[in-house]
């Protein structure tokens, strides 16, 4: 027999009814003679719900009560699935991130997974039973609970699938694999049937929100196939997966964009060392996430610096520049909230330069103007306006086919 | 410094402005140089919210899935109060009943503490924190999850206070002490500044809700004082405890009332050995709790035998002694789910025989027609109508003058 992990998202359990559908999908693997573990996020909204309450108390709760309060909502899901496949006459148990030997570092808030001990679940399995393990949480070597930062659950599927020698990881949603764009925003879009990990890599760290970024890299240093599947239905999914790939006539796989982008730029900086470090230094000590990142030196001891960062951030990143601005003498600091930005991706791309002109001309001709670029090997990104995100999308997938197989 | 527990129930931290009231209550129990532990329930109806999520998923939820569903609740306003007190400016941190070193059985839903192995809370009271604990939970020697039942967070105090060699164990709540019957119903009732853990328990068996028997037993057997107060206000509380009391002058120490009885008769049952075991086994089986039982033999080989359940349970113990009853040939069942009892509490009682007839006389110069009558050594109980209870508790109040000190 071999072992299947899966993972079902917070809106395949949002209610009792949903739950209930879960839980015969989840049978249904189970009858195919698969043993099968189940890592399960928080019902709908709980997790923001409890973060609302946590600041109705306090504008900022420390990170391990924070973690205590969150990983509440897991356990009640996975023993809400737990009771349903009871309800269904199978052998069922609800494991905490703790009982699943998820063993993480102290970071609350965003641990990190040092270590799996699985006997626990090995034991479970063995009895017969289909384990269903909370997402997202894990506990400290003080035994405190810790969770694994947002998305997390997708890191505990694909660790447990590692720990556990899975023959699959499967990401189960509502969405049914991986496209070439977003299919709410192109018609035309086309879903993969399979790709790797690289490309998924730079799609999601584009802004494809399928599956966490942590899980993807996880699942690629150790080899772990992840199946993306509907949660609702049984057509076929994307694998993503490490071995040749067999769909490789279109050299761009597809087109992720975010339109959680604000900028931050900072002119007329004195150009010296060690400028860098004291502006993104106490950024990162802030807690802000900085995304791309563009110098340009204009005149010999002037230069301009831009950066990214997730909207929420923009305001704490605008108090702290503002403060190093004053202190580094710049002239000035001007942000802008209204950024989305679109990526082409591929492993195809790689040493053909071609695909960054063919890109830049089909916004251009689209009348999108470009602000920032950033590239690495297999993807190409433009900071556009938000409000031509998804002109630039539908134009971007025409200009490479990506329709066409 | 002298260790106090606290037990804050659910209606004192049922939203943000309560749980913020609460902690500056605790707060000013540490500035006064206590090492201060707290036990907390879930907040408001939480419990009952996720009983009834789960009941959405299947009528017979396994017990093991249901404490592991439950215990969240718990969880959720350990931490929220935990935060409440960083906002403050104080240390403090939440403890799972994991954490907390409660140790039971494996009798999920109503399980037993075997042990308290405090020492995580002992390191973090000498590490300066005020320490909340989750209550209501424990842990089996495997690690699951279990609950202590209903009203156990105040179990979980007790035990912890013994564990601790607390000073006292304070229970807070939304009434301020013990009274001499219930003051919502009774004007002239009066608030105990003391009383002994044997009254306590009549009373609590007799239907004062204030504290869970186990607590009371537990806080007997060790001798742990508890002070019931408000939670709201610093008015002088009832202390419940083992010592001489003080206030003997009245020989009946309260009243307490129990709206939720039901009574189950089966007439004409052939007198035999072996008929109570056969109708109380079943009863007992089907996990219904009998409270009173009243035999009388009429004539020489036929018996009536008539018993009191809680209204909840009245259904399944019909259908469970309808089956019995045409087994052992009993010619009728009869049952009445509009019941009420009022009790009469006191040490003073013991050999006393004037507090029965004096009780009697009182309703039924009131005009209540007893239906059944309980004693123990320290207490009278009359089953009576429902409609009737408020009336005999002012009644009995009357009599026994427990307006006066």
């Amino acid at each position: 027999m071999s072992i299947v992990v899966q993972k079902f998202g917070g809106s395949s359990v949002a209610d009792p009814d949903k739950i209930r559908k879960v839980a015969q999908n989840i049978a249904r693997g189970y009858d195919k003679g698969n043993q099968v573990v189940v890592v399960i996020s928080a019902m709908g909204d709980t997790t923001d719900d409890l973060i609302n309450l946590a600041h109705k108390i306090t504008d900022q709760p420390e990170s391990r009560e924070m973690d205590v309060l969150l990983s509440t909502g897991e356990i009640v899901s996975s023993a809400l699935l737990t009771m349903a496949l009871h309800k269904l006459g199978y052998k069922a148990i609800s494991l905490s991130g703790r009982q699943a030997g998820i063993l993480t570092d102290s970071s609350f808030s965003k641990a990190k997974i040092l270590k799996v001990e699985s006997d626990r679940i090995v034991k479970e399995l063995n009895d017969g039973k289909i384990v269903i393990v909370a997402g997202f949480q894990g506990i400290t070597h003080d035994s405190d609970m810790t969770t694994l930062g947002r998305g997390g659950s997708d890191t505990t599927a694909v660790a447990l699938a590692i720990s556990l020698k899975a023959r699959v990881c499967e990401k189960l949603t509502d969405v049914d694999g991986i496209y070439t764009a977003d299919p709410r925003i192109c018609p035309d879009a086309r879903k993969l049937k399979e790709i790797g990990y690289d490309e998924m890599l730079e799609l999601t760290s584009s802004g494809n929100k399928v599956l966490h970024i942590r899980a993807v890299e996880l699942a690629g240093a150790y080899g772990m196939p992840i199946l993306v599947a509907s949660s609702f239905n049984d057509s076929p999914g994307t694998l993503i997966h490490g071995g040749d790939l067999m769909e490789i006539s279109n050299k761009v796989r597809g087109i992720a964009h975010d339109l959680d982008v604000a900028k931050v730029t900072l002119t007329g900086i004195p150009n010296q060392p060690g400028i860098a470090a004291a502006i993104f230094e106490p950024l990162a000590k802030a807690g802000i996430s900085v995304d791309t990142i563009v110098q340009n030196a204009f005149m010999e001891n002037v230069t301009d610096l831009t950066f990214t960062v997730s909207r929420g951030d923009l305001k704490k990143a605008n108090d702290v520049i503002n403060a190093i601005a004053r202190d580094i003498k710049a002239a000035e600091v001007v942000t802008d909230a209204k950024l989305g930005k679109v990526s082409i991706v591929g492993t195809g791309m790689q040493n053909s330069p071609g695909y960054a002109s063919k890109m830049f001309t089909a916004l251009s001709k689209a009348g999108i103007n470009i602000l920032l670029i950033t590239t690495s090997e297999i993807r190409i990104t433009c900071i556009i306006e938000e409000a031509k995100v998804k002109e630039a999308i539908l134009a971007l997938h025409r200009a490479f086919e990506l329709e066409k197989v």
